[in-house]
Order: C-alpha cells, then sequence, then structure tokens
C-alpha cells in the first residue's frame, strides 16, 4: 500500500483540471446563456467548441480501458482505444470532472455515453464497431441506454417487461422505457435496449441486448422527465414507447439471453466514474459552503465561527476523504484482480458516494440561505443531479442486500449457536 | 389535558377535509393543466371558481383570530373578521390544506396573505384596512411580504440594509429585497415592506414597516427565483429593487422604530399554520408511500415487506405524530396562554416540522423510483417546498439558539460546580 | 383535545414530584452508601424507610387500575386497588419516578411487580390473589416474570421452548429462562412463567402462564447478568434454570394455552410506565447537561454558548416534548377507547422513547466530559438502563414492524397501481 | 498510490495475526477467570506468560519508531529500539491487536506505555532512558499520564491548573488528577505528569511535563472511576491526588515550558494506533453480529435475511473499510511527509473512528439481544471502551474543530462575497 499518488497517476488529473480550470470554468456563464436562450433541446455551442479543444489536446476518451485489460483481442480493436489509462489514473480524473456538470462530456466522457461504448468494445461485432463506435468516440453522436421501465420494479431486472422477439431477419421491439438519459440530444442516434427474447427461460437467461437507431420507426418519445424541476436540457431524461419497432437482426449484442452478462459488465467501471463525478460534486458543495460561511456574519461573529458550522465542515471533509479512497481503492482492485473480485467494493462506493454528497451539499444549501435551494449557486441542481443516483442503476436497497449478503458470507455462524424454530426441538436438547 | 377532539375542533376539520375531498382533489389535473398552459405568471381559473365556491360555503378566511383574542378592540375590527376560530381549531384545518399545494389559497388562507392579514388586523389605522384588508379578506387581491434582502445574512435581522427615510409627507425606500413570495401574481398590490428608519437607534429599534403599493414608481422586479427547478408561478418568489419608490407617511405600520415589534406578532400564527400544513405534507407523502409500496414486488415479495421499509413506515408514523400533538400543543398554548408564553413550543415546531417532513417525502421519493424525483407524483415539489422551511423565517440554526437559551435558563448550573479559567486560580483554592 | 393539565391530573403528579424532592432524592447518597457496602444481593434499608413513609401518605400502588375499568367484576376485586388513577393520571406520575432510579419502588410502582399485580388482578382467582397479590401490593414481597430464554430469539414469543407438563394434580416445568428480573432480590417469592402445555397447538394457543414459588425445587438461579458493567444488586437479571420444578395444578393462570392472551394484556399499561420514566431520565440528563455547560469554560467562552451544544439541547427538548405527548395520547386513549386501540400509539412509545432517550443521555455524558462515563453524574448507568428497553419486551424492530403493518392497512394500493412480476403479463396488459 | 499491501506490510501484520489467533485469542477464557478471581488489582499470570512468548519470538515492542524517524540521534538511541516498522505497518498490526483487549499488552505495545515510551525515546536523557525507558521496553514495568483533571474543561490543556513548582534542587507538585489510566496496576511506577511551571508565561508555554515516581510521598490514589460500570482492573483509570510531591529538579522533560510541544508530539502515532485499534473492535463486533443473525430465526426466517439486518450490516461494512482506509493513509503520510503534515488527516480518524465502531458495536448489541448488554459476547464492555474515546485526548468537538479550521483556511472567501454587518454600510454600497 502507498497513498501517494506515482507521477503518472497525477499527469492525467493535472491534464484534466488545468484544461477544466483554463477552459471549462471560464465557460459556464456562456454555458448557462445558450441553454436557457430560445429551444431547450438543441446542441449548446460552447460544447462543442470546448470538445474541439479537448480533442486537439488528446484530453479524449480517457474512459476507454487499456489495451490488455484482457477483455478483447488486442489486434481486433486496435483502433477503437482511448489513451490507456487504468481504472484508478482515470477516476482520478473523473472526480475532476463531476466539479462542473457538463465538464465530462468536453472530454467524451460522459454516461451513458461512456458506458455504452464499453460495450461496443467488449461485446460489438466490427461491423457494430465501424457503424456506432466510431462515431461516438469521435464525439459526433450521442446514444442512450433503455433499461428502466414504468410499469415494474425495475431495481429487480427480472421484472422487465419490454419484448424483443425475432420473426425473420429482424426482431420486433415492443415495450416503454423511462429514465432513457440523453435521448432528448438532438445528436442521440442509437440506443441499447433491454428487453425479453424469452420469458419461458432460466430468471437470468430471458434477457437480451439489441441496438436499435434512435430514427426507427415506433421510436415514440413521449416526454421528458424533470428532475425536481429541473428538465436537464438538452440530455434529458425521456419516457420512450417502442411499438413494433423493427430491427435487423445483426443488432443482437452478444447472443440471444446474454443481456444479463452484459449489464454485469457494463456497470462496474460506470459506477466508479459516476462516484468520482459525485466526490468532484461534493468537494465543490464543501468550497461554496467554506467560502459562504466565510463571507457573511451574524450574531455578533461571522458564521463560520459557529461551532454546528465546525461538526458540518469537518464531517463532510472526513466523509470525502473516506469515500475517495473507497472509490480510489474498487478501481485499484479492477486494475490488479478484476471487476469480479472488487463486487463488494463497487456495491459500496454506489451506496456511499451519493448519501455522502447529498447531505454535504444540503449542508452547503443550508449555509446559503435563500441562495442554496435557488439557482444562483447550482446547488440545488447538485442535490437534484445527485438524488437520482440513489435510485439508477439499482436503488441503495438493493446494494446494501447485495453488500450484507456478501458480508455473511464471510462469517458462518459458529456451529454451538445454531438454533431453530421450536418444531425442531429435538435438535436442541 | 384531553388527547381526544372534540365536536367543535372536528367541526371545522371535516369541512375542510371534506370540501378538499369533493371539490379540490378532482380539480387538481385542471389546476395543472391550466398551470402549464400558456404564459406561467397569469390567474388560474380553477382556483378562482373553488374560491367563490368555498366563500359561498363559509369556509373562508378561517385563520382570522377570533374577536376576543386581546390583540384590538373589538369594536373598531367588527368588520374585519373571519369564523372565530381558536389557533387549535384552525390549526387542525391547516394539516389538511397542506395536502394539496394550492387548497390553502381556495380557502383565502395561504401565505404570506394570513401573515399580512394579520398584521393589517392588528396594527392598521382604520384608513389602512379599508383600503387593502377588505379586498384582502375578500380575496380580491394578494399581497407580499418583503423582508429578506440578498447581500446580508437576513437569519439575523438586525443586518438588513434597506432604508426607509423621510421627506416631507413621503418616506423613499432604497433597498433589495429577495425571497418576495407572491410578487409574481398578478393579483398581487400592496407589499408590507421592512427596512430601516434609524440606522443609529439602538439594534431593535431601528426598523420599520411601512405598506408599499406594488405598482409605486421605482418597484422593479428583477426576477424569479427558482426553488431547485421549480418557479412556482404564478405565485414566484421575486428578486426586487427598490429604488427611490415614495409612499405617503400614513403608509408607516404603528410607528417608526416598531418593526421588529410587528415582526414578533406576526410570526406566531404563521409557524402553527406553516407547520400544520407541514404534517399534512408528510401524512399524503406517507399514504403514498404505503400505496406504492404495497403495489410493488421484488425478489420474490411485495416491497412493503421488506423490514427496512417497516422500519423507515414505522419511523415516518412515529415523527408525524408527535409532531403534530407539539404543533397543536404550541396552538392550544396560544389559544389559553398567550404567543410569548408559547414562544419555546412555537421555535421548537418551527424546527421539527420541516425536518421531519423532509425525511418522510425522502423515503416515499425512496420508495417510487424513479417516479419519485420526477413530478409524476408530486414528490420531488414537496421536498422542494418544504427545504425552503428550513430557511425562510429564520434557519433552522437561528431558532435552535433561541430554544437552548430559553433551556440553559431554566437550569442554572450548580453553584459548586461553576469552574473558572485558569487566569482565576484564586477562586478555586 | 385541551392540552392544559387539569387540577386532578396534577394532583397526583405534584404529590409524587413533591415526595420525591423531599423524600427521595435526599436519600440517594444514603441508598448508594447502602447498595456499596457489605453483600450486594440485600435489602437497603432506607429504600424500606422511604416505602413506609409513601405507604402512609398513601402515595401507593397508583399503578392500579380504577375500578371500572372493564376488566374485573368490581365485587369480586374490591380489596385490590389503587387509589384509581387513570392511565394518564399515573403517566406523569411515572415521568417524575423515572428521575431517580429506585423510586418506583418507593411507591410500590416498580416493574415487573407492577404488571405482575395486573396480571393477579385481572387474571388471578381469588385465591391466588390472596396468596401473592395481597403481600405484593402491602409491599412484603416482590415478584419475577419468566418469558425470555437465552437459546431462541424470544423476540417471536412462539420460539419460547420452556416445558410445561401435566403430571397429575402438579404441572412439571424444564427450561432455562434469564433476564429474569428482579429475582435477585431475596424478598422476591413468586415467578409468573410463560411456557408451552401444547407443543402441537395453534401457534398461539401452545402457551400457558404459571404461578411459580421462587422457593420451589429445581428452581436454580445460575448467575446474575450484568448491564454493562452494572450488576444491578439487589434487583438483577438473572439466569435461571427449572429442573422438573413441581406446582400445584391450580398454579395455572386463566387456562391451559392462553398465555398470549394474558402477555397482551400485561403489556400495555407497563409500556406506559416504562416510556413515561424514561423520559424522566432524559429530563434528568437534560438538566444536567445545562448544567454542567454552564458551569465550564473552554477556547475562550462559556461551553453552553458554543452552537454545536445549542444543536443538542434544542433537539433534546424538542424531542422530550414530543415523546411525552405521544406517551400521554397513548394513555389517554388507553383510558377512553382501550388498551386494543390504542395499539399503533403503544408500540410506537415503545420504540421512540427509549431510543430518544439514549440519545440525549449520551450528549449528556459528552457535556461532562470523563466524569460522564463513570459513575459521579448517574449517566452512565441511565444509558446502560435504558438502552436494555431497546431489547425488553421485544426488540425494536418488532414493533416497527407492527407499527409499518398497521399503517400499511390504512392505505391500500390504488388499484390501476398494483403491477405484477414478469410472469403475470397477461394482467398488465 | 497502491491499494494493495505489500509483502512486508503483510509480514508483521500476518505474524500478530497469527500469534494472536494461536495464543490470544485461545488464552481469553483463562485471562477472564484470573481477572476475576480474587482480588481485581494483580498482575494476571495468563498475561505474563503471553509475554514472554510474545518476546521470544520477537513480536514485541513493535510501535517503536524506526531509527530513521528524524527524532533523535541514531547513536544515542542505538540500544532503545524495536523492530522499525514504519507507522503503516504498525497500523495493520495495531488493528489485529484490537479484536481482543488485553492483546497489546502481550506484545508490549499498550498505552499508555506506548506513548510514554516514545516521549521518553524522543525527548529524554540518557539517564531518564536507562532508568525508565529499559524496563518499560523489557516489560517489567508499566506507566501512567497524569493530565486531565476533574475540575476543569481539560478539552482546552490551557485550563490545566496543576502546579509543579521550583524549589531548589526539586520541583514541587500540587494537584489534581483524573483518569489516569493504567495507574491501578501493581506494576504502574512511574507518571509523566503535565502541569504548570509559570502561571504567568504566554497560555502555550506555560506547561511543563515532569517524571514522577508512583510511589513517591504526596501521590495518594484516591479512587478508580468506572467506565459504564467496569472497573477495568487491574489497568483502572484513577484519581490521583498530588500533594507537595517532590521530585528531582532532573526529572523535568524536555526544559519548563515545553509541555505543550511534547504533547504535541506524543499524540500523533498514539491516534493512528487508538483508531487502528478501534477499527479491529469493530471488525470484531461485525463478526459476531453475522454469525448471530445467521444462528436465530424469527417470524419465519433467518434473521439475517430481514432487509433491516441488510442496511445494518452494508453500513458497517462500508464504514470501517472507509474508516480503515483514512487511518492508514494518515500513518503513511506520518511516514512520508510527517506528523506535521498529516495533522488534518489525524484529526480526521480521531473524530471518526470511535464514532463508527460505536454504532456497529450498538447494532451488533441489538443483534445479540438481552446477550449483547450482558458480558457473554464482550460487546457491551467493547462499546464502554470506545465510548470514552469520543472523550479522551480531547473530545469529538475539539477536533471537529481543528478539521473544520484548516478546511476553511484552504477556501478563503471570494472577495465580492463578504458582506459586512450594517453597521460597516459604506462597504457595501
Amino acid at each position: 500500500m502507498d497513498f501517494q499518488p506515482t507521477e503518472r497517476q497525477l499527469y492525467w488529473r493535472d491534464r484534466v483540471k488545468d484544461f477544466i480550470e483554463q477552459h471549462v470554468r471560464p465557460a459556464v456563464p456562456t454555458y448557462k446563456a445558450q441553454d436557457e436562450e430560445g429551444d431547450r433541446w438543441k446542441v449548446i455551442p460552447v460544447v462543442e467548441e470546448l470538445k474541439a479543444k479537448a480533442k486537439g489536446a488528446g484530453i479524449w476518451n480517457l474512459f476507454m480501458p487499456p489495451r490488455n485489460d484482457g477483455h478483447h483481442h488486442v489486434e481486433e480493436t486496435y483502433e477503437f482505444e482511448g489513451p490507456g489509462l487504468t481504472n484508478l489514473e482515470y477516476a482520478m480524473c473523473a472526480e475532476e470532472m463531476g466539479r462542473i456538470g457538463f465538464a465530462s462530456e468536453v472530454f467524451n466522457c460522459s454516461a451513458p455515453d461512456t458506458g455504452n461504448m464499453e460495450v461496443f468494445h467488449r461485446y460489438g461485432t466490427r461491423e457494430q464497431k465501424d457503424q456506432w463506435l466510431t462515431p461516438l468516440m469521435n464525439g459526433e453522436i450521442r446514444s442512450a441506454f433503455l433499461m428502466t421501465e414504468p410499469d415494474v420494479a425495475s431495481s429487480d431486472a427480472t421484472n422487465i417487461e419490454c419484448r424483443i422477439e425475432r420473426e425473420g431477419d429482424e426482431y420486433v421491439i415492443n415495450g416503454r422505457k423511462w429514465w432513457s438519459s440523453g435521448a432528448g440530444d438532438p445528436r442521440c442516434k442509437v440506443a441499447i435496449v433491454m428487453g425479453k427474447t424469452d420469458f419461458g427461460a432460466q430468471r437470468h437467461q430471458q434477457q437480451s441486448m439489441v441496438l436499435m437507431p434512435l430514427d426507427a420507426d415506433g421510436v415514440n418519445i413521449i416526454r421528458h422527465l424533470p428532475v425536481f424541476g429541473y428538465d436537464d436540457a438538452p440530455h434529458g431524461h425521456m419516457e420512450i414507447e417502442l411499438k413494433d419497432v423493427r430491427i435487423p437482426a445483426t443488432n443482437m449484442l452478444l447472443g440471444e439471453g446474454r443481456g444479463f452478462e452484459i449489464a454485469q459488465g457494463r456497470l462496474g467501471p460506470g459506477r466508479i466514474h459516476h462516484c468520482m463525478r459525485t466526490i468532484g460534486a461534493a468537494e465543490e458543495a464543501l468550497e461554496k459552503m467554506c467560502r459562504r460561511l466565510q463571507s457573511r456574519e451574524a450574531f455578533g461573529k461571522p458564521i463560520y465561527k459557529h461551532s454546528v458550522w465546525e461538526e458540518r465542515v469537518a464531517r463532510a471533509r472526513i466523509d470525502i476523504d473516506m469515500t475517495r479512497l473507497l472509490c480510489l481503492k474498487a478501481a485499484d482492485m479492477m486494475d490488479k484482480v478484476g471487476n469480479k473480485a472488487a463486487k463488494q467494493e463497487i456495491a459500496m462506493i454506489k451506496v456511499q458516494a451519493p448519501n455522502m454528497a447529498l447531505r454535504i451539499i444540503d449542508d452547503a444549501i443550508q449555509a446559503h440561505g435563500g441562495g442554496g435551494v435557488s439557482n444562483d449557486y447550482g446547488l440545488a441542481k447538485a442535490y437534484a443531479g445527485q438524488r437520482t443516483l440513489r435510485l439508477a442503476d439499482g436503488p441503495d436497497e438493493v446494494h446494501a442486500r447485495s453488500i450484507a449478503r456478501m458480508e455473511f458470507a464471510k462469517h458462518a455462524p459458529d456451529p454451538g449457536e445454531v438454533s431453530f424454530s421450536s418444531g425442531d426441538m429435538g435438535a436442541t436438547r
């Protein structure tokens, strides 16, 4: 163990950090102005400008796994690679990106494209890659991931009801999806859709994933779903009806019945990304809170000298630092012993990071008074965004369940301690 | 003590409850549709229709204090009265109104008009009443209360910087206010403005309150402040610049330097109203949570059978019931021993009610999955609304301070226990 | 509803309070000295002196239900009654008793005798009453209640394994009990024992309760169980082996298979008593905390001026007052609509009161520094005592479960909202 | 950064762990039996046996800093060294020791000796070392640290009142100390005493530390202080009166007025030790909780399948892992950049570790039912022990204050945001 970052680990982190401070942060007012004027569901010019700049600087597709990560043949994917950061290295960059809402996109590192690109990378055919991965990696198009459904508890993915039925050379898709994030963007051209190809198969082999062009007939975007009043335009979270949508049979990913397998593989790195961005958001909130508390007075002294705020700031610093260490450890384990071995750690950060951030952002809101709940400091929006992360990709409760089950498995009860219900009296006598 | 409600206490509660269930709840979809179409800053027709109906039924101005509350001369205020409910009776009605966002207005019982009407009632001259209180009580106009300022920690009201300067027969107002709720409504015609008439006076005698027509020259509404992403149109929370606004000297309330005194008197009943509405909002969230948890399955059983939800629902029930009892006790004390004697209780519910409701609404959001953070169940909006109440009329911290100081005063330290810092060695030997 | 206590309600509260302040509190040092010297499992003389004094003053057996409580024939129980306080009136007395650990016993109102006396009162035969209830009501003997067992999760009382087998005119008892509180006291002469008479009957009709003299052959007190490090001598919490203990068949209470029914009836009032004493303990801790914080300085000002303590004291005051109101409401409901109707409220206070008190006592410990964890201020002992109440008579989790189930029953899901797992696709289409 | 432990890091951890599992854990019943029989303030034979074994195996004085830690001249201290573990390496060992209460002492690594030995090591003269450090390092004697006083808020060390006055070749000590841990042990021969040599000097230069033989005239051990009823014999926490205690002037450490400086240096490594032992205690509690929950059934299924326990176990695993990472990071920083640079991290773990452990141990108590609060599972004792750590070496509040102040210093307010109270109107216009 060594808690000092190496030069290489700092290299990318610092490049990202510097780029953000020099180019992205100064562009925030422009972004806001462009976002708010006219139609809200449009491309925001300053983002495209910043993307070009970041791409030119080589700070691009940083999330793409290094060549030797064991998931693909080196030759085959030669063209589809980023600068080869480890999960740990990328995690440190993701934190920086999390400080400003749209920063990830500037580096072509924003969800759900990152997860989708990984899916293409690992499971896509050469043809699928050429068609979709290339423009995604170039930042020319965007993508969506259609899994959650409004009518069932999607936290248990076996509940999913969307049907993907084979008819000749095609699949026909019928279902209703919601929280399809990013599908509001005019650049969004393709979606990965999770559905069931065989309702009679074993619980975890009924599901498949297919590639669906967003402009296919029968893809009806019903509405956008606001998050605490925010529409998150132009990204958006859409409700989409899929009505007899026909796609070529070659759009199947990996094979029928392998949807769960892909879902598992997709989630690991994405959770690191999300959680590290969450940590960045928490740091940003803490910084704002500290500044604000030092800038105002009440009852005869600066507010930051009231000890109730000392407690909250101390707690924030402790919680952020601990959560970061846990995330980085999870990332390092993924690099060194694989996603599977890091399973408990990945579930742990999924629960920990958003809950931690929500408390800190809420305290920061309180520190800002009325300004905190408005849009002036970005805190209410940050809160709303983080709140979704206690639900997205499985609610807290599902992950707590996984963590606990792994823990229980480590500690079998002492044989002498096992008791039985009253029906089994013989055993205890 | 007797915890059973009397018939009279139930009478008004049930009238309000029945009216809401029969007329207001069914109108919610119409309200939403009218609110969302076209200009957002307009009168919503269905509200006016419901107001007419409620007024006709005599369920109107219920908050107005009974004639013998000791604050005014019976003769003088003869015309300006409601049906004479006690604070306790009204509190029970307010809870019902809190279940649906716009229900209070239907009964002409919504903030900030209620507090403003009380101010007119207690402190207004006959002329001031004729001009403003009459149309307010008729539900013809609405009003605003301009106290909080963006540039200072307004939690400490002595920080207020707005200037009210006498020039001949007029006062000239200069300042900047924000969180002026309701000032976005086209029906809003008058504001009570808190400012300083004498920066050199004692700390609590520098402030005065004046009546300011909203259409006066120099009243510039700068923008509306969203709460999280909600604009709360047509009510709105406005930022207002006051630039050389001239009002007649007769618009002074009670007298120069008596602003604090009015502020104190204004707040008591209003806090009961707010807190009881908050309890209604919490009940509504709990009901939605229970329904939802019973309607979905995950991992082989209905979600409500997972014991983590049993814990949360039990906690919600306990917290709501306790908070209600504390609010009703505070209301009863106000009725029987006066606002001053209930001071600690009023501060207690001010801290307790919104924090309680926020936790329950947040759990309800979690129970609803993605639907919870959207607008489909009203929960995210309820959360945003309650979150402002930890800040409005003084943040939690200020009220906790008051409660604690009253508590400390009850328990003087044991004389033998007082120690002194090291400089006072003589005393301890 | 009326939150002002009546004269009659204050009458008994004040008599108890005055007696405690005049006689019990001044005797605390004597109690401690007598308790600590010599054998710990002995009668403490000052308690007997105070009992005589309280009995003489008529402040005695206050917990005994009033004659017309509907549970018994008036003629039959004529001799076995106290001064006839309602549950609400007694609750207010119980709070006062809770301020000092041994005060309840002074008034012959301490657990488990109170619950046991109620059982005799309601379910005992005239002979059983003459033999045991009379000396218990006279304060001549004490009693125990043997329910919990070390080998099973006794939170689910159907797990109980103690056997009560009929042999001719006798019952033979075999089993192992623990947490038999009070069985360490030399005055403890009788126990109510819960066991199973029919392992083959329905789940809730297997259990019976019998009366067992503590000096019967086969009653082996194995050891006392400390609570944290406190032995609670001479009361004590004992582990008891019951080995072929023979009792006359007439010692059966109410009838075979009715143990659950008795257990239900026994618990209601006892929970009020416990919870109100808990509130008294919390008030005592809050008072000590306030005194201490005002008596010391750190970092240039009295500690009570640090706002983190303002928050804690405010929270304590809010929580105590809310919990008290909920307890009093539950008591009032028991008086007016019966134990059954108050079932949810009783479960609520069972969860709420000890958790509330533990937090306050813990804060008080923190306020006292090292002194807090020692025996100097009684806080660590109070904490240990309250901690057991999250387990005794059913752990928190069991009561939360009951509360939640009653809540869910109030809110059936909207028919349109019920969904089904994927196997039931037909239903949702 | 690298989260994988190196072989060297595992080497000592595993040696300690194996020794504990092979020798210490099996000796727990013997320890308990010897501890409880006869006089409680005596040497416990099995500890001495285990010490001999550990010393023979070279697992001894592991805490002693490596030779090149910059705090001492290599030649001078040649004889006074351990095997040279880094703070990080030792931290991993300390966690293992924390699993069993007396394990630290077996390796001659228990407080307060460790901190005292470090003080001798860094600040002692050759004579002082020969006299005291040698027998301490040999495990022949033990020591105490006398700082906290009953009469002042010792959290603010400037409050200390003990006087150390020079008279000729001697110092005369007068004062009263408490929580002098370990002073109950018959092997305890020397104490480091903090007192004031100059009440007129600057606040942090009034204090000095001296070496005081415990058998000096005037050292009167008044009593032992129990912790939640536990006497912690033979170690004990003593209250000691110092009445005209005379010691040679050569017993001054480092020089008059340098007490604060020594205190600062002493605390860093000790906090790592304490916190890592705390983590060991938390792991032990979690393990017991998992075992217990899997061994019992209630309401028709094993208790561990109730989701409320899944939440608690998941939270425990997350909190332990995060806290451990923070502690190890702090240790690594001390090794690489020094105690001063790790100041915030050290304060953070001081607050975090015991609070984390207390919650987990409390949950484990709850999982064990009545057994949890007794001595059967060691959980109540663990709770009591950890509770003192929120007070010892400065209460939470003092450390939160330090953390917050360091945090505020990082984030100066935006110049434009600083406002001023109303007296400074000019500045904001």
